[in-house]
């Protein structure tokens, strides 16, 4: 059974952060916070189906094969992707609900912006 | 007049970021992603009428005032709040369009994510 985010931690608008959800949060902030790191990750995320090996994302992104490898290995470590080998290439997707949760922390359809926005 | 987020970056799951909007990203999301930072600016975000001063926030959290102004200056920097002040206390406010801009980056209702989670 699948946890829905919006329903772990509310959007920050709505109550103060925990520590710990505050400390979670900061891990995967951290890993997307980075102009290279995004590139990446949205060159996969926009591919067909979510998923893409290094040979389809790397083209547009001027830096070296290594610095690709060690960004994905971030992503991966902060539970934004997953990865894969099939034959010579490893594919990576993303990882929804990893994405959900941010974007439910960030939800601004709450009462609070109604609030600030007036 | 204010330009939708929405429309100027679209979101990371539709097409690849170009370099320009991801560096400017990066700069928001690295300033969110520390947990201090983000219980600061949660504690802002929520309170009534999305605006507070030190004096509302810091009781929860416990870190030195000199500590608390110095990651608030870090939120400010990256246009995630805006402050004023208002006899002797600063009065810090939530910047809507900087959240929204992050929230439209990270867009879940889009077709590619669909096809993600078929």
């Amino acid at each position: 059974m699948v946890v829905d985010a919006c329903c772990v931690t509310p959007p920050l608008l709505r109550e103060p952060l925990t520590e710990f959800a505050a400390v979670e949060m900061a891990k995967k902030l951290k890993a997307l916070a980075d102009p290279v790191r995004l590139r990446l990750f949205s060159a996969i995320a926009s591919h067909s189906g979510g998923e893409a090996c290094v040979c389809d994302i790397s083209g547009g992104i001027d830096v070296s094969q290594p610095t690709v490898s060690h960004h994905l290995k971030v992503l991966r470590a902060a539970g934004l992707l997953t990865s894969e080998r099939r034959a010579s290439w490893v594919y990576y997707a993303v990882v929804p609900e990893a994405l959900r949760e941010i974007a439910a922390l960030l939800d601004l359809n709450t009462a609070a912006l109604a609030g600030v926005t007036a």
